[in-house]
């Protein structure tokens, strides 16, 4: 039987495909997955809210319900989007299945095969992954501790007809960690308005700020409706419930909408409602602080560890929020074989090469903190911190 | 900013949007959405489940888990397979967001802009619109009360080499509430063979059967690995849950797991403990007899009303399950009118035209027994009985 040509660039995910040998070993400690701290999910409030839902409506959370999402959610997402300084209405919002839905969804509603799509080098890899099915070549701008470098970004603009859209992950990003400044942020956006070009702002992290200001969302600034904000409760609630949400022009929104029709009908409805119940009944703001207090330390913690026992010649990001360090290592070091010789001494990671558009880049390493408990980010990083300076 | 020119060929869901028609109004009596009966949803048993699950097992159930799905509720629906009488391992097995995922997939999987859709006529509305985003063509083959018409579909089979999948509803089809004979579905799999064709067999409502005999599914007949069955919790226990499955050969799957990847990550995980454990302490199939019980006598209602009231020049079906009855009407008639003025009075359905391919059959109109009460059946069928008088 004959399958799509997509099917021949698709390719199974780095980091689940990392996830599944550390898998198979008993007692690995992984900095791999992006998984946020198991400590921090709030299971007796959630056995609380889901009784709760199902005590006054149960027969709505299990039954068919709308499209664009449970109403009531929808409403206190507004709330939230409003006091994060992006006031909008309920018609700006779709509720999607996580935020890799809406990256997906995005690609499906701006995207014909044989277009460009432009992501930081490098980007998030199940971006990469869900912009693989519509065959488009994704062009990886690099980046400095700022942001993308915007005379890279300028330069390709102007040569390349079939740019279509940009996606971005300004806070935290996601694998290096790196936070855009104010003024590129804003460069992106006039960039994008000259070029008439849409831009997925991917923000799951956003929240998590360890230190240092807040800088305003690219959507912030949207005067001219091009910016589709994704926002999820994964990273600051529960990634298991998979809600998510993409912001965005009601035109727009009503595209995503029919395209979710097709695609799945609507996300998981006694997710929803568990979360809106949650936001009703609890302090989210607390529970995210819960968050930053316990990721700061892990990331003081992981960075700490990393200066006093990896090689010098190793270098590290270090991130004002969210999850992940990334690691540059010497040229011509391969990550991938590092990776087998550290789960031969049950530490996994992922390594860095797949979250760039284009080949190379093999000499890199994304570790994450959250998942990890600090004796066992101690023990981990100690013993890639033998391994390195054997290898390297 | 530019779309993808696949939003051109995309529209709302017919039934989606006569659905917002009708929760517009209040007190409608709606036989329109394809909705189970909301009195044979388990509340009080999900109530208990959940507690079980997040007691025993909270963190695992609200963090991230395994694309492909959740272990044991992959072995449960392993189990159910075999007891079906389509043996399979877990490698066979991919978990989606409801089957209407799994249809989505196929179409990434198997078609490439252009090519062609063989479809029953009239078909699932909801497959018709997940096929939409991959810009091919579908091609509806007529069928009579034994299913879709062999010849013709040879005869199409033979014309057109663009012909990539054909999608099927075997059991209790949507909209019409058909079964095909077993004759028909072995000539279909010998078809399938002699072009080198998957066949998408989507049954959400096979165990829905209140008379006549059980038909073998084509996949139990699938020497040569070609046959992709969906599967579905929504009708047998709770639809807003969102699980089904794909169930197909190991290179099959692994790339609907691929696919998965990209497109959400997984599904929600809750909801995936919820449905094993369900499986696991209680009686799935007594649960089933109690709809088939309750879906009957409201069938046996709504055709004995429709006998009774509507005009004689309005044929039906008469389902031997599921969930859906089909009315013809006379050679001219507008379903979509009549809808408008239907919802005038308090009564909705939905007009059969876009579940075929292909313009035309504006005179068609699926009503669903389901999810009304026998009191609101009786009414809202002589409210249309009355207005079919009048209008016909």
């Amino acid at each position: 039987m004959k399958l799509s040509s997509r099917i021949d660039v698709m390719k199974p995910s780095a980091i689940r495909e990392a996830g599944k040998l550390i898998a198979a070993k008993k007692n690995c400690i992984s900095f791999a997955a992006g998984l946020p701290s198991p400590d921090f999910i709030p299971v007796e409030i959630i056995k609380e809210i889901t009784e709760k839902v199902l005590n006054e409506n149960g027969v709505q959370a299990l039954q068919y319900g709308p499209t664009k999402g449970h109403e009531p959610l929808l409403h206190k997402i507004k709330e939230r989007m409003h006091k994060k300084g992006m006031p909008c209405g309920i018609e700006n919002l779709q509720i999607t299945t996580g935020s890799q839905q809406a990256i997906s969804f995005s690609a499906m509603l701006f995207l014909d095969k044989g277009d460009t799509i432009i992501t930081e080098n490098p980007s998030y890899l199940g971006a990469l992954a869900s912009f693989a099915p519509f065959e488009c070549q994704v062009k990886g701008v690099n980046a400095d501790s700022e942001g993308m470098k915007m005379d890279e970004l300028e330069k390709l603009l102007s040569e390349d007809k079939k740019a279509k859209m940009i996606y971005v992950v300004p806070n935290f990003s996601n694998p290096t960690g790196k936070t855009w400044s104010l003024e590129r942020r804003q460069k992106l956006y006039e960039l994008a308005c000259k070029y008439d070009l849409p831009i997925i702002e991917d923000d799951p992290y956003g929240e998590i700020r360890f230190e240092g200001n807040h800088v305003p969302s690219i959507k912030s600034m949207d005067i001219e409706n091009r910016v589709v904000y994704l926002g999820s409760f994964s990273k600051i609630f529960c990634a298991g419930l998979r809600v998510g949400w993409v912001m965005a022009a009601p035109d727009l929104i009503d595209k995503y909408e029919m395209i979710k029709q097709g695609a799945d009908l609507q996300s998981n409805q006694l997710a929803q409602m568990q979360v809106e119940t949650y936001l009703n009944n609890y302090d989210i703001d607390a529970q995210v602080d819960k968050i930053i207090e316990g990721y700061k330390s892990k990331r003081d913690l992981m960075c700490h560890l990393i200066d006093e026992h990896f090689p010098k010649s190793i270098l590290r990001t270090k991130p004002e929020g969210g999850m992940f360090v990334w690691l540059d290592l010497p040229d011509g070091v391969d990550a991938t074989d590092l990776l087998h010789k550290a789960l031969d001494i049950d530490v996994g990671f992922v390594p860095g090469g797949p979250f760039f558009a284009e080949k190379g880049h093999e000499n890199t390493i994304r570790l994450n903190y959250s998942t990890m408990n600090p004796d066992q980010i101690e023990i981990g990083i100690k013993k890639l911190g033998v391994l390195f300076h054997d290898e390297l």
